[in-house]
């Protein structure tokens, strides 16, 4: 049997999400490609969704997590700031605690489920 | 400011959601309604579609979590198992325990969002 668990944390600011998945994700690969166009290509989403993704988190937060250089030598580069940094790094602590918390019922709710061999 | 958190998990029987936050609640309306086209109703969704789901996850588990009654006197009702009320049971403790795991870090991020008095 093949179950596996995720949890996905979503950090609502009113009704938007301003914390989720996907743009933790969008930050991880923006930091490892240094720019918005060549995370983008990373996940398979259109430079457009990923700038979109980059603006709704700099709105909700004090400070941005992404800065872009947009002109000069290194135009179209974009990176994190320690805002963007600390915000993948908690991210996925909480999501590992998460995780190790829920442990022992998570294992009694995957044995509900059908054993392939069964 | 009116941030929350809120942690959604989901257990996957191959590339199929077996147990999610959708079919958790609709177990709960079961319980609460003693019928799928009520629970469907209560939820807002179709009854095809609150059936459907009720397959998807009878069909994951080793044992039922709905049974259903088609036929007799109180033919068209619905009522967990003691397997349907384990999961809710358990699902519930889980997003407890990890909302609890993950306080600290949570209320670091949710700290790092604007200010709406700002």
């Amino acid at each position: 049997m093949t179950a596996r668990a995720r949890f996905r944390l979503r950090i609502y600011h009113d009704a938007m999400v301003a914390i989720g998945p996907g743009k933790v994700d969008l930050l991880e690969a923006i930091a490892q490609t240094g720019s918005i166009s060549a995370a983008a290509r990373a996940m398979g989403m259109s430079y457009r969704r990923a700038w979109l993704l980059v603006e709704e988190l700099n709105q909700a937060l004090a400070q941005p997590a992404v800065m872009t250089a947009t002109g000069g030598a290194h135009g179209g580069g974009a990176r994190l700031t320690g805002t963007g940094e600390e915000i993948i790094r908690r991210y996925r602590v909480i999501e590992d605690a998460a995780m190790q918390a829920a442990a022992d019922d998570l294992a009694v709710l995957t044995g509900m489920l059908k054993s392939e061999d069964g």
